[in-house]
């Protein structure tokens, strides 16, 4: 970490800082400049929190350098992990594109397994179902629960896709691992720290959802407490991030695929549905998407979305998502990928 | 709710939508303006998801006319609710604002015992602190634990301060219910559902943070999980937003205050320590919090902010506390409040 | 637009504001729901400020329902505008996607004329280079002014390709409409008037960047007014907007693009080079904006981007540019267009 | 500057880029630390565009130390600037904060006299009023021109307040600042460099709202080039800047006032009327900017709001600005400052 003074400080503010970087272990190195000394400090642990040194007389700001995660850098991992699926044990992070598609919630079982026969059907390799939903309020459904799970299993029994489903909570997560292929924790739940350690405790791939206002060094340390405890198998997600943009419930911003894969081993998906809150915009930015490197998609499809019992707005039918299917797959061959 | 036809949409469109409806139980009203149709939805259900319907043919948007939340608002109940707090009963939400302060984290017996007595004698109402500690990195600092919340009900006994700490998952809640007198959910936690059900079935005043994103609408649905499980003793806190603003940790909304008074009977506090991240922002924005009308406020103390175990730059002193309390009762006085 | 009354308004309250609502030129439609009153106003007028009714006792809130755009819209022309550029004559917005490259500044003419052949020769449509150039800080570079036209004239003549320059202030419209082919109005312009009414009286075709802060409805007003004034060859330009992200310069919210296509007839191009701010975020973005749909692209090319004396860190080489055509080509065959 | 190189830089890229640095006239200062080379730059240039160097291969980024404003700043003038306004000489940026009122257009010459009497009554020292307006959309009303601005002289000479209007283009400069006391530059124009430098040439007093999405920074650059145009009396206004929040137009934050305060020696004011767009928060915000240490305010107040031609829902009426004048004093007095 770099620590800047104010202009005026004199040599006894320095002395000051210089104690206190060699309390917490850390060795100097002063440099005086034209206008501004300046403390570079060496060794800089990830442990420290460097803040508490801007409280000190005359320190202007603290700079770190280092980023605060490690296990989920390509630093300590150069090559990129593939994450196997369900039980056709799918490598996602290759250069086969993976899609999981589905309903928001299931509502039951004709539903479900109707639209889980069109997802394979249309090429994809997963199945998204909620059991558990987190609804903003009290009074919107809430998922199936237990049944919704039972419902999910048979599915992927019946087509062979890799069901991914949410856990609300670290109550559920013995229960989820059971049933499910791939666990997903939620955007509001990215920072839900006992629950990351919950799913890092067991052995199923985890879709780690980045928080609608999370950045990416907190998305990968959110991904360093799974690995942490234990699990290393782990999909992030770009689901989109608030903003002051008003004709999209999220906006989406794609670079983060690129910046992700720049600096972490773990493959990155995207999710157009929730990243836009529109059916009319959810295939544009699928196929943006796939040709902005994303090892795979989740997209929220319906068979009767104007009937859907959340995010109808946002579903596509199975119809449209068998015709989206065959213009990812031209994409994703325009850059030498496969789907 | 209102729904808004394309330019283009044609009588069996419309028919369409009323058709919708009326399958959701509501009753439509419609109005053939000179550039659009329009359709008034009456009898307007909290609970249906109102977005499926915008998956209609040429529907161009849904407008919501009704807050999703029902009790926490003034419609249900018009005099502002007393959140009682504490050994001493002190009223939060009438004209005398309470102040908590204490240290982000409880560190040891000593720093805690020290700062509550500082916190007593400057005029404060409550003692903060936290001993399971949410952080964003695994490697920092994640509190005492248990040890912790048997510090801070020592330092409740001796000061006769409301002890306010943070239940960070489920699992927690009855023991930290046992120690704290005030259940605080962190701005990461605000939408963890499970939790605010939790906390809704103690009978212990919950301080509520604002997520870093989260509106005002998703603030009060929170609020209404908790209400909903039975716990009608909530106190709203703004901590602050982010935003593209880079000096400080966080954007301070603080007229979220008078709009929240505006739209609900819960108490509103401020806690400028987070919502600004450096401790010389702090005394000034505490001074605008009570200005714009808040029923209290939290901040970070800390004896010796360049050694802390968390949080450092946005601790002030025990001594720079006292003299701030004096500014702040001032303040309360000119707006005919007392502190 | 739909007023929307507070839950006690009165009779007298709502036939105050029906008053007002006449007074207006327009005709209510009353609709007494379960918990709101709701007051439709007929025959809306896009000049109406309708924030004034607001203020009235009892009202809550007013929802607007037209766009308040009308020439930029689809409503009023159905067909896509092409626009017609530089001495090619090149259609944008129809199957073949342009691309316009070149340096942030005109440094000199060596690497201008350079990087105008490399340009060429990569296949793209247009040269961009500013000469005039809006900088942060009063000491950065702003560009050779009237000589930098003079070199991007001949770079057009030698290369055939249409120059794309930046018009800083309405004293300089009718000097930049002299030597170039197409008038840049910058991300912070778009919203000075004075200049959008100036550039809509020459006949050049405007490229108009999105501000940073502003909504596509504001973008699309910006549009209204160049038309207004008598220009209706507009190419809009999506370049970012500035978000909480922190890895970027600016957040790229490639959505815009499919999303303005829904509501306007005008060309939409996206510039990933200030939508992202770093070099190796160019090509992935550069394929995603034409997978999603775009019409073209600007980017940023220079010789020595080390030595660039603007935007070097978002500026790509010539030679990249090269292998960055030929995969924006596949990319686009893959969506049935051509480059 | 700071330059942090990647962690597998190896000894060649160090020296290539210390070549670079040098070439840009600095000294480098390379530190090799345990997981990363840090190369600190001294002799630190204002004029350097110091992106460049990141193009530099195995750099990882570029950290700038010193504020790229100057004469704006702190470090050149150590105490605060007094900026005398109007017939009086009123010196903002003291211990007497100054009330800037008036509606958001002039309209006819009865509104603004009446409300300018009124304006004064209340104890303000300013008057606001809108000659030449920027719109967003071309259809909505753009003031009066030449005969708005007479109106205003007018009202200058009648009541002794010193007259604030917008310029809105260069080529209005010399008119307004014939008829105005202090030219305003909005918050659109806050980086049109050819209006800043215009009323960097006249004598006037300059008002300069930040820009909705500026930084600080950006904001005291825009202060800077007036200074550098010769005219060092500037007054910066906080005026809300653009966010996810819905149920405000702009989200106003308080704390860039005391961090502007630390920074710069120029008066900082607030603006709570497009800081919130809502009428019903203006005065507790009012309250809130002066406990935070706004040296004025500026207040949008119409005689009849629900016919203003502009800015309706945000005015307050001048019975309402009385009574919240009285509340300022009160506030004023509690921090130990006047009105």
């Amino acid at each position: 970490m770099i620590i800047v003074m104010k202009p005026n400080a004199g040599k006894d503010h320095v002395q000051h800082v210089v104690d206190l970087v060699r309390e917490y272990g850390l060795k100097e190195h002063v440099i005086y400049g034209t206008d501004r000394t300046v403390i570079a400090c060496l060794g800089d642990k990830r442990m420290v929190d460097k803040g508490a040194i801007e409280n000190a007389p005359m320190v202007e700001k603290i700079v770190p350098i280092l980023a605060p995660y490690k296990m989920a850098s390509l630093e300590v991992k150069k090559d990129k992990s593939l994450i196997a699926l369900g039980p056709s044990g799918f490598a996602l992070g290759g250069k086969k594109i993976g899609v999981i598609a589905g309903p928001c919630s299931v509502e039951n079982r004709k539903q479900l397994i109707e639209t889980a026969k069109a997802v394979r059907d249309a090429g994809c390799i997963g199945l998204r179902g909620g059991a558990f939903k987190p609804r903003s309020s009290p009074y919107s459904f809430q998922g199936l629960g237990k049944e919704g799970l039972d419902i999910l299993a048979e599915a992927r029994d019946i087509t062979g896709l890799a069901v991914v489903t949410e856990v609300v909570g670290v109550e559920q997560v013995s229960l989820v691992a059971q049933s499910a292929d791939i666990l997903q924790i939620g955007a509001r739940n990215m920072q839900h720290f006992p629950l990351l350690e919950a799913v890092g405790k067991t052995s199923k791939p985890v879709l780690l959802k980045r928080g609608m206002s999370a950045t990416l060094e907190e998305l990968l340390l959110a991904a360093e407490y799974i690995i942490n405890a234990g699990n290393k198998n782990i999909i992030l997600c770009e689901r989109g991030i608030r903003t002051f943009e008003d004709y999209v419930r999220n906006t989406l911003p794609l670079a983060a695929v690129p910046e992700l894969h720049e600096n972490t081993h773990l493959p990155v998906i995207v999710d157009p549905s929730h990243g836009t809150g529109h059916a009319h915009l959810v295939p544009p930015m699928c196929l943006a998407a796939v040709a902005a490197g994303a090892d795979g998609l989740i997209i929220e499809s319906h068979p009767d979305p104007e009937h859907a019992a959340s995010d109808g707005a946002q579903s596509i039918t199975p119809a449209a998502l068998k015709d989206l299917m065959k213009r990812i797959r031209r994409v994703a061959e325009a850059i030498d990928k496969t789907v």
